[in-house]
């Protein structure tokens, strides 16, 4: 039998914390820029109620470290001109299966195109800042924000749609499965080595789930979080 | 740049059906035997809100379909042997990190050690489960019965232990990528080949992020899961 490789189980908690930028609040708020809200809304955005402390515990737990940074940051280079690319296969999965495709729908089964496409907007900027892995309290508002966008309490408003009032929540975690393995394609196509590419591969999949996390809080009762 | 793996979004939400089996109301529930309750406890297991139906759709969205059983299956002659030496990296792993020891922990911060190895024997059969993947209406309660052991409606309670009430929802999906991550070393262990290591693997994480969705529906608010 092989040896365990025990350097899959480093003591991160601190050294993670790294991974966390203190917040420069000499810097205007990224997020409430234009493309992360409809052309109806007044851009506002509540405070998450986890802090950098919390997130730094979270990617340690997750095994998330600088390199996985790097990783991502490697990754927005290669994957921001097949943006457009990798959204035609997430949309065309979400299409193949009609309980995903139920939650762009009204009550009565019928797909809301315009919904769809602005919602395509923002994904195609969620990509890219999943690429850039800045992180920071601004950053965990934001999630908070996009939590509460697929949760009865705010879905349909940033883009006066009139689809079905809530995602349930079992959906957001599944798909952190397929969005990321319908990925790995557009990583192998660039010119980077089999390492890099597996590199970025898995510092995407830690960060997808550590999102869907941070968007599930407003689906779970208080205090237990 | 490469073509687009088309084969990735396949539709499978019918055909994933067939990865739960109807409930064969003749048998005996096999989650109502010792080993999945502690010495102290009476067995006995709440219906799950889900059904099979609810659990195919969860699989589909996944990816999860029969080859993902089949690798499942695989892997259970394989892990069995092995088993311990897994639950030695997963809690040296729960050890390394004072944000997951804690929930083992008094509030006083002692960990019980009697606690920790309590689990540890659920554990194992946790192992074996997963890698029998039988999949029904028992099962989903079993799913139920783990999530409500975690939250605070009934920690601590099978072992009678002291430790705090309550397991942070964040770090149960959190816990699917050291968990599987750690576990490939395992699956090489054996003689299969590149491919079946890698398909077993895969149905792992799949297994394991469905499996942490279906323990957080204690978590979620009625109505929202």
């Amino acid at each position: 039998m092989r040896s365990i490789p025990h350097s899959l189980i480093p003591l991160l908690a601190a050294a993670c914390v790294a991974c966390v930028s203190p917040r420069d609040t000499s810097m205007a708020n990224p997020y409430l820029a234009p493309q992360y809200h409809g052309a109806h809304q007044t851009p506002e955005l509540a405070r998450s109620p986890l802090d950098p402390d919390d997130l730094a515990a979270l990617q340690a737990t997750l095994l998330f470290d600088e390199a996985d940074v790097a990783a991502l940051r490697l990754s927005r280079p290669l994957l921001e001109p097949q943006v457009d690319a990798i959204l035609d296969v997430w949309y065309g999965f979400v299409a193949s299966q009609p309980q995903l495709l139920a939650y762009f729908s009204s009550s009565t089964g019928q797909p809301d195109a315009d919904y769809l496409a602005r919602v395509r907007e923002r994904f195609s900027q969620w990509v890219l800042d999943t690429a850039s892995a800045d992180y920071d309290q601004d950053w965990l508002d934001y999630q908070y924000e996009i939590g509460l966008r697929h949760h009865r309490s705010k879905k349909n408003r940033t883009d006066e749609a009139e689809a079905v009032e809530h995602i349930h929540f079992r959906y957001l975690p599944a798909l952190v499965y397929p969005v990321t393995a319908t990925l790995k394609p557009f990583l192998e196509a660039g010119e980077h080595s089999p390492e890099q590419v597996e590199a970025m591969h898995q510092a995407w999949i830690k960060s997808v789930l550590l999102q869907t996390i941070l968007w599930s809080q407003p689906y779970v009762t208080e205090g237990d979080f």
